[in-house]
């Protein structure tokens, strides 16, 4: 086989077969097919794109290229739950002991911040004493112990997504359906639990802008698990708002905190009944608006906050932080943003806020950069709030203070005003199975 | 500026700026554009194309990213002749010679042979003590005193084509026609010549297999020639038969004295008289017919194969063995390909015949490749041809007897039969300027 003749199929709108899309993977991850050959294939796929057939192959064959990890002594049916990546996208912290205090498993490993957006383990180690690393025996006798277990994830699964991933980032070929399927599903699929909940996020701060390419993605990512046997479910909700009012890793494990306790109410509550109702669904069976009741139960009993505490615990966490969120750090300069117009918040750019956190110290531009846990912005104006001129908008939270000036200026311009209220978009758009 | 972003916009069929081509070229001539990202590039423009525009900011960034000659000090127009490449083709050393007989002064920069066509630098080389490394001065001496001077292409000309060539060689995006025209195009207006006259193949043995495609290639070439001032025209030609007789180095130059002496008619000489009586409408503005009958006379008279003796005498060439090319090299095998049916012959695979040509040691597969000059094949049938069972098709000369067999049977294979006469393909398609 030649990958030139491979190139040259996808370039003229071939079908490739299982046996080629095959041999690139294994000459991608074993670095025998140079970059160059890689980049010019990617944009074939980019283009040309790829049937339902060739998209599994490549997702089969990526989740080949790794580690794959075994569940089967977890007892019961394990599910996982996994975000197309959003700004102030919390989910993770709430909807997986919300879905464990119900009786789910859930095996779940996540990523670091990159980018606009925010990463769990991140968020996760803001909290004193919890350990993101954590041996695959000791992750399964968690998962059996409390329900759940939220681990980093190994740098051995799906290896070939890791070297795919950074050439797409540098030669403009992320936001293709088939690729960001085959990414996506080949680590879920490595990952080795039953059954999956999908985020898939729409909106100004996603990968897909538009309802109809988040469906087209969603629907994609769908059938690609249904061929691997897989129970799948997908939502498709807003990221046109930052969720909830909190964007950076101390300020959203507060937050997330809140909401178990039921002391907030709002999208990122609604967003994390749901998701953590289709997650136990998934798991047991049981029709969908059932669950819910019986998500909406577990907050307002205290329990799933409780099933935080205990995964929190058994991952070595210090758990006083959590009953007294104020103990945790918090950063040395907070600045309030003041309005300078008056009117209705009529959008809010959700890619811009990201980058305003980033700026701030809440993320990395680069793999290696450090964090700052306490950095982030806490939103007290969301679109369609009326906004008096010198109201505060929001407030600003960093221990480098020569960003703030920046940093304001940044936030400002990603908030549009309009003199008539802007019609309310739903949170979820819909959920797909 | 940044590629990412460049990228991104040809991905999604925008026109690319003037800056943003010139950016391109000279990052990848300095380097600071790595391969995946120039190949995701190359990948877009394949598939989505450029605009006149685009391909002509393309060309020009091209050709200035390497030496121009200037050939100011040249006495009168100067002509250039540039043949997109096929096998058999020595068109150049009967042609400019019969160009320069007529008063057309050429500046003719050749290159070697890769890939599955021959190369003018080596089939000149075969000629003893002929040197085409010749230096500027001395290169516009022998053009002022011969009218004429055939040397090897400068490693500057266009230094991001060398760069760019290599790339598209192994990431399948050869055959496209921004690409191609910014590449031919970009080495004519480096070369510096005021007139072009352009040879574009077409058939089993070009890169443009149909007679459309060449025509779109020859247009766009055409376009962007114009609008950088040159005076400019194209002939499409046939390539689906190997041009006259001989394929190889010695061998070509031995049909070419035999066409330059009126010793033999047919294709490779209807070919030669049209290109030069091109060549020489353009510097003179006489028109066609007249030069056509010029040409004719200049070959009949004997003048045009004087003139060739000139130009190799001022190279350092021998004449003598011009004057009588049995003292060149032969080589020390030469075995008949006899057929195994009787018909007709109604197609020759032109590119397998010169694959075989290379078996035999007349080409090279890598630049470091050493030739055997006197290897190659005699085409004693052509397409058309009837020919009876054990009937001489072709003699094959190589020095390594060892690939006989092989090349033997790769020949065998490159010819159709019929039981019908085939209609006959004319050999110019058409003329464009």
């Amino acid at each position: 086989m030649n990958i030139i003749e491979i190139i040259a199929k996808k370039r003229d709108n071939k079908e490739l077969t299982k046996e080629e899309i095959t041999f690139f993977v294994k000459g991608v991850t074993d670095g025998s097919i140079p970059d160059y050959q890689t980049a010019a294939l990617l944009m074939a796929i980019f283009l040309n794109g790829m049937t339902d057939r060739e998209t599994a192959d490549l997702t089969l064959a990526m989740a080949d290229s790794g580690e794959r990890v075994d569940l089967s002594s977890v007892n019961g049916l394990t599910v996982d739950k996994h975000s197309t990546g959003g700004v102030g996208d919390k989910t993770t912290l709430i909807a997986v002991p919300i879905a464990a205090a119900l009786g789910a498993h859930t095996a779940k490993m996540s990523g670091r911040a990159l980018g606009h957006t925010g990463g769990t383990v991140d968020k996760l180690e803001s909290i004193p004493g919890f350990s993101t690393a954590i041996e695959p025996d000791r992750f399964i006798d968690i998962i059996n112990k409390t329900g759940a277990a939220m681990i980093g994830q190994s740098k051995d699964i799906a290896a070939a997504d890791k070297k795919l991933y950074a050439l797409r980032d540098v030669t403009s070929t992320v936001e293709s359906i088939p690729l960001i399927t085959s990414s996506i599903m080949s680590k879920k699929i490595a990952s080795g639990s039953d059954c999956i909940v999908l985020d898939v996020k729409c909106g100004s701060g996603a990968f897909m802008k538009t309802s109809d390419d988040a469906q087209k993605l969603a629907q994609a990512m769908l059938r690609i698990g249904k061929m691997c046997g897989k129970n799948i479910t997908a939502l498709i909700t807003n990221m046109d708002i930052p969720l909830g009012n909190m964007v950076g890793n101390t300020l959203e494990v507060i937050e997330a905190v809140k909401v178990l306790k039921g002391e907030q109410k709002g999208d990122l509550y609604d967003l994390c009944i749901e998701l953590g109702a289709n997650m136990y669904s998934l798991t047991s069976s049981k029709p969908l608006e059932e669950c819910r009741t019986l998500a909406v139960e577990a907050v307002e009993s205290g329990r799933a906050f409780e099933k935080l505490k205990e995964i929190v615990s058994a991952q070595g966490g210090d758990v006083s932080y959590l009953d007294d969120t104020s103990k945790l750090e918090r950063s040395r300069y907070c600045f309030e943003v003041l309005s300078e117009c008056e009117g209705y918040i009529s959008s809010i750019n959700c890619e811009a806020v990201g980058h305003v956190s980033n700026m701030l110290g809440a993320g990395r531009q680069k793999k290696e950069d450090t964090i700052d846990h306490s950095a982030g912005i806490e939103l007290c104006k969301k679109t369609g709030s009326h906004v008096n001129k010198g109201e505060v908008l929001a407030r600003l939270y960093t221990n480098n203070k020569e960003k703030l000036e920046a940093s304001q200026e940044k936030y400002l311009s990603a908030i549009v005003f309009s003199d008539k209220q802007p019609e309310c978009e739903p949170l979820i758009y819909m959920i797909l199975n």
